[in-house]
């Protein structure tokens, strides 16, 4: 159900042709109202695809009523005709709804530098309107899906209102979110300055701290309608709070469906001196090629995480750093600390902690392993 | 013959048995003078290795007399302990040839947060300094190996004087330096001062521009050592270039025996605003995973390269920039430009030019692709 879940939303998922499979391809998601609000953060990559152009200056006012989606194309990089393309999509969506242009976000994802195949899109956008329904949530997910294995939902019932969430996104994950999209719906009545704050708030500790592969994507989208169906007006807290939650909860779904992952990474830095010294040094560790490649081979290598640690500004002492892994501290004061052979990195879950020793501020990024799989995927698919 | 071709030197390698495979191990390269003067490169890592803390120490004055350079272990996050093993190893050197410590660099490579045998290598630096020839420059280029293929060694032969030089590094490399050590040589009569200046600037547009896998060492490390037996006085334009071209044949080396290299990539950034923008968008280019997987596969993904130039705070209009890939445009203004199944990646050399119509200055930028291999290496490999 996820995005469905809450009252006041239909959604729709089909095979429109984009993808040469013939898997679903086109999500479509409506806010029935009676609350029309919407916030929405989008990728910080200065190369910015059509469609994340189009959805800015569509929410700008706040409002958004509809959502089209695509899989099998990124529409980036296409230039004035590929902006043209998101026009006449959104304008397609707005006359099968009879909602205004302006009220339609449009989100794509595949591959850079390909024209989307308009007539199937549009004629995919026809079948979706035709087949939107309060139960419609699960298609929309699963027509999002690119390299992803499994589509990703989520939701968090209140106290008469919901959250729910759809997303998708398996590899190109990196801060300044990932290369995914993700649509949250909410039939709570909140104001779009709320779903704003609420959404920045939650997206900078879930989807900005997953840092898979160190890749920023140029489609990169993250939505929240909210159509106040449920007429619920909880306070800002509460509502921040489940928001967070649903972001949380998609965020680790896509780490662990990350592409030729086999080993989910919890980076804690503690003992940080501020949460941004730990947020570099989280994701020093993170991007590190070589301990990736460790934890893929089940090695404790520690070595590595000081290397990476010591490439960033954040205060620290080196002679001072803790590490533990998996629980066992490998390193103590910037040298061997306990036996490294008591680690455990037979499990897919790793717990890498970082004591910088410099205050009391912390952070925890999320990323994988780098496999052979990761490779074979991105070697093999182009996208 | 490499770093013993200039006059006034000496070298050696042997093995010690620091390593398990009982592969050579340890080399010595001494300085005879009558000059005895020196410059050097260290790592930027805020984590450093205990030889690297020394050398720089001793490497204030100007002077240096011999080089002791081991692999099989970094001496890196070793405190104290490790420290007074640098020591001790410097104090061996200074006695077996009645020079002051202080005029003793270390150098070591391998596995961090490991102590040093110190037993075997004492006793191997005892052979070491027994073996000592004029032409023992390749015994100790071969000794420095880590999980190099191939020894490195390069020289530039100028009108009565010569620079000649060894490294070794494979993985791990990235700016500031490479997990690497250098050692060049050179009989031109030159002052620290001139060669201090040669090298950084030499460093500057080799070794720093060389970035196979974003993960920089605690141990780099390039020294510079001139005997002055030549008599040999070359201008210092003529010196430096010297210098920088032996520097760029032994990086061109390094980014060839990279870990599973397939590939062998060159990044020229051109019509950039400034050369740091250049240098900034080249490293963003060779750091991203994607890209390189993509290229492993012989895939001219340029999408990618749009991607990964977007994430750099470089002066660019993404709708002007133009990007070729082995002389093939498949980029222009920002979209599709010429058909990207015209690209050949059939060999093992890779160009990826990348004009961002904002200037004048370039930059170029070397790496490899992300393979199969460079995982499994670093996966069983702890280093």
């Amino acid at each position: 159900m996820s995005i469905t879940l809450p009252q006041g939303f239909a959604a729709a998922g089909v095979a429109a042709g984009i993808k040469a499979a013939g898997t679903p391809d086109l999500a479509l998601v409506v806010n029935q109202g009676p609350r029309k609000a919407a916030a929405g953060v989008f990728t910080s990559n200065r190369v910015t695809a059509a469609p994340v152009v189009w959805s800015r200056r569509a929410l700008a006012d706040g409002r958004i009523s509809a959502v089209i989606l695509n899989s099998g194309g990124a529409n980036a990089c296409t230039g004035p005709a590929g902006y043209a393309d998101t026009r006449t999509t959104a304008d397609k969506v707005g006359t099968l709804l009879d909602i205004p242009v302006d009220e339609v976000a449009v989100c794509s994802t595949g591959l850079i530098g390909v024209r989307l195949p308009m007539d199937r899109l549009l004629g995919g956008a026809e079948r979706a309107a035709a087949s939107l329904s309060a139960t419609g949530g699960e298609d929309a997910a699963i027509a999002i899906k690119t390299t992803d294995s499994v589509h990703k939902t989520a939701h968090v019932r209140a106290d008469g209102w919901t959250v729910g969430g759809m997303a998708k996104g398996a590899g190109m994950l990196a801060p300044g979110l990932a290369t995914m999209l993700v649509v949250l719906t909410t039939d709570a009545d909140v104001p779009a300055a709320v779903l704003d704050e609420a959404l920045h708030d939650a997206v900078a500790v879930t989807f900005d701290r997953v840092d898979s592969d160190g890749c920023m994507s140029t489609n990169d989208t993250v939505l929240l309608l909210a159509s106040g169906a449920s007429a619920a007006r909880p306070s800002d807290e509460e509502f921040a709070d489940a928001v967070r939650r649903v972001c949380a909860d998609l965020a680790r779904q896509l780490i662990a469906d990350a592409e030729g992952a086999t080993k989910d990474i919890r980076i804690d830095v503690i003992g940080a001196a501020s949460e941004q010294d730990a947020v570099d040094v989280g994701r020093a560790v993170a991007r590190n090629n070589l301990f990736k490649c460790a934890l893929y081979g089940e090695d404790p290598n520690w070595g590595r995480v000081l290397s990476a640690i010591g490439t960033t500004h954040a205060r620290f002492d080196p002679d001072l750093i803790n590490v533990a892994i998996n629980g066992v501290w490998v390193c103590k004061d910037g040298t061997v600390g306990e036996d490294r052979g008591n680690v455990d990195l037979s499990g897919r879950d790793v717990v890498v902690t970082a004591d910088l020793a410099a205050g009391s501020a912390h952070a925890t990024i999320w990323t994988n392993d780098l496999s052979v799989t990761y490779v074979h995927e991105n070697s093999a698919y182009s996208s």
